[in-house]
């Protein structure tokens, strides 16, 4: 098992086949371009990867393969992503036995669920299989923000190894910050104020774009670390103009697809990845949006 | 194949065992139970079935044992919950297998998806699985509502054979009920505007607390069928007090645990199944909340 | 002063001329109009008032000119709509000294109020203000639903006089309608739902578009007085339709600004105001957006 | 008229008598203290103010109040707060007489508002009243984010001098400071990412408990202004956990009620105004609470 760590943790995309099937090539391809890039660990089957798409023997044959590249040199972390505490576990176990090295598991969503009720659903997955834990604050997908007391509460008793914060709310992140042990880990899911999380103390990062440029994210932690703040901070800015490529689709198509389509055809601009196709029901990019993830690539200097 | 029509259509409760397997003896009487009241269709995997806490495999064992005793008697809708299109479908596949006669799934939800990407959802589902296709809108678990537009849509290409609505809003039932196609099917998923929604044209009606009492809304329902608003608006003023029993938890624990955790507790105590126990990570009722639950059957004559 | 009843009771439309000012005449014939198609009272400086454009002199003297057409025939309810109790109560002299028979307030907004302090909120402006005091729940403007238990409570101290219902939640108004003590008046906003408000026991409605069409409200009410639910429910169909004209400015302008502009065109074309203007930022529906109005009316057959 | 600039601009409590009267005292003191702490500009009748609580008189007499104590040693911001245009233009007309060397306007309130009516609201304020003025993001009272694009075209034509962000957002802050030009100020309304928002190129800050400790949030300023992040992290350190005396009365009183009432406590203990007095229909601190202030202040070592 490798150990969890902080720094650089992209969560990587799911390449698929132009029939969406999992394209284990470019996965494979795509795994190994991140570590060579410096990445500090590697998040399989976050939103980035489209998790909430892929069938479980999917999640599972991903898993597998990004273990397999990472071989120990980057812990891999797995997001176990469904509705409640007996099928998170299931998600769980499956991810254990595919090679995980930690597991990143919301609070429970669709079923609605009382804030008294998170602390069992995250101490019971934790219980239910012996890997660090990391509690992942995503309200966009939930539906609801992780209480910081219930975080503390878990990050005390051990439950918790980590927090992903995917709410972009820095003020609870370092209400947590202020609060949790030593070694309790905090990612940061911000693409665009990564260089505040850090200087918020926070101890790593999961940008999403962070596929498409991992070297970039990898100087920013960086620069953090040394504590020169001017350097990471004109790296974020540079890294904000990228993230723009987000909204090429917005407007004709939801905003979830137009990113994610970004991300996969900037790998594909990139020459990481084969093909750009997304999971259904995502409408793919058209010729004139994908022309603008060109653009943002080339000004970005990334052709 | 039974014919779906409108009516009664209990989401069923999904009975479990103290060490939370399912309980198949209490649901294949709860099953019976409800067709001997009269209604006139049973959906399984519900949000009152724990659909959401249910793992794979204890879904289809539920379908299963719901269809035998059914057995062509009343038509059995199964709900196909989960995340998007690819994990629906094989929620359909599996639902058909164990005898489903129809499906009901809802928009995509954790994946932030646009209302220009549901039609092709429900479609493809359709074009998937060969059953009659209900489309669920539950804004409190799916963190939208389902546009009238798109169900006029899918209405008028036979996508859909009709809709649960769960959302609350009778404003957004008539609008649908004035442009959809005859045979199209709308059912109202309130338990306390179940007179309000066939006043307004509804088909059918999906109460959770139908469970408990089904010869109350069975008796409402055909008040309702003949036109006899009086009796219908009183039978719901009675079940409305009823109702008030979901509450007894509140504060304390979660609305949705004090919800199931009452129906499950006025089964028990009606004599229909063994034990109350639901899902993880859901509180049960304490001592005081369950002589509540008793105190409110009693009240309505249910004991 | 002129008792508080239920019927149809329009939240009457503050003509303006083209430069922005009171159009008294237009308001005293809209007034006499209102009041020979058989209303049952009339509500000024509500939303549809255009209430929160208006300074308070407009405020003032939109009331003494509608007190002064009404003459005691109906009673006069004015809204009295500022942030919180001190405001409000000055509101609530200006429209005491102006004629008002009634007054129309909501919980506070703009300043974060916590349910806990609502009914010290309407108890002081009962007690500084000797007029009946009805409630105004409005959460699509205030931000927040009025709690059930506040209108119980204060009903039951008789604090309130009744309840203007703006939420669109039935199942809302039905609970208070439930808990009242007899002779509190629950008022219906809904243009949609009049039949099912009535029919759950609601005691008038208060129909932005009964400006236009007050003869179809006062017929729906009618009907339903005498419990003849199928030509309530038909009249309401005929009105639903008619509603329609509040989109015809959406996607271009707001839907607020569609639908007060698309009332006060539909009383230019019925020969009852001079002008449709609108106060700022309002922005004013374009000539299309005019002639669809048109096309609604000549449907409904108001020409 | 006293240049607007960046810097530390408080927004001044409004002291009252225990009678709920205006205390011209207090407010004289509390300015001079403000102004002796080394405060760039006083921001009055913002929502520390109470502004939403005040008559219009007291407002413009606080105002007054306040521009007399300043005599043009530091500019004097005022909250012209009111839901539309009209009514706004009258309150930035008084408060232009009372003697505001700049304006704070939000776009509409209560009255629901498309965002494309938003440039027509300022422009039209500016074009009525000659003073700067500066766009008040507040979506907790508002109940919407004022877009980014809106505020940069404001900003490119010169309708808007500058923007007082109180959403917590730093993305949207980040956004607008990219393509506003220059000269444009920025302002943070947070007490609790006062440096986050001085890293990513805000001009001032905006903080309530600068009535508190103005010096706290001086020195985190100048430590800001000559990037000496560290000890300006540190002093913000401090200051978010002195701010946690906002919460004394959570849970029994609203949380806004809380905060108010502390702040005012907290003045009264360092010895600055008379009387914790709150306007209705905040329920005042009790006993426990006031002590609880109290501990925070020594802990902060502001006794």
């Amino acid at each position: 098992m490798t150990q969890l760590n902080g720094g650089v943790v992209p969560p990587v995309c799911t390449p698929l086949t132009p029939e969406r099937e999992l394209d284990v090539a470019s996965l494979e391809r795509l795994a190994a371009y991140l570590i060579e890039a410096g990445v500090h660990g590697l998040f399989v089957t976050g939103s980035t990867g489209e998790v909430a798409y892929l069938p479980d023997n999917v999640r599972r044959q991903a898993l597998e393969v990004v273990a397999g590249v990472a071989a120990g040199q980057v812990p891999v972390l797995a997001g176990v992503i469904d509705t409640t505490t007996p099928r998170v576990i299931d998600q769980a176990l499956a991810a254990k036995a595919a090679g995980a090295d930690a597991l990143v598991a919301t609070a429970p969503f669709y079923a609605p669920t009382h804030p008294t009720e998170f602390p069992g659903h995250f101490r019971d997955i934790r219980a239910a299989v012996d890997l660090p834990l990391v509690a992942y604050d995503i309200p966009v997908s939930v539906g609801h923000k992780l209480p910081t007391e219930v975080v503390a509460e878990l990050a005390a008793d051990k439950t918790l190894a980590g927090l992903k914060d995917s709410s972009g709310d820095l003020d609870g992140l370092r209400a947590v910050l202020a609060c949790v042990p030593a070694g309790f880990l905090c990612y940061s899911g911000s693409e665009t104020n990564a260089d505040l999380g850090l200087f918020s103390g926070a101890h790593g990062l999961v940008p999403g774009i962070g596929n498409v440029d991992p070297h970039g994210y990898v100087r920013l932690y960086e620069a953090a670390a040394r504590q020169d703040w001017d350097t990471a901070r004109a790296e974020q800015a540079r890294l904000r103009r990228l993230f723009q490529l987000i909204y090429v689709g917005d407007g004709r198509i939801g905003r979830y697809s137009s990113a994610i389509g970004a991300f996969k055809e900037g790998l594909v601009l990139r020459g990481v990845i084969a093909d750009a196709t997304t999971s259904k029901p995502m409408i793919p990019l058209n010729d004139a949006e994908r022309a603008a993830v060109r653009r943002h690539l080339d000004e970005a200097g990334l052709l």
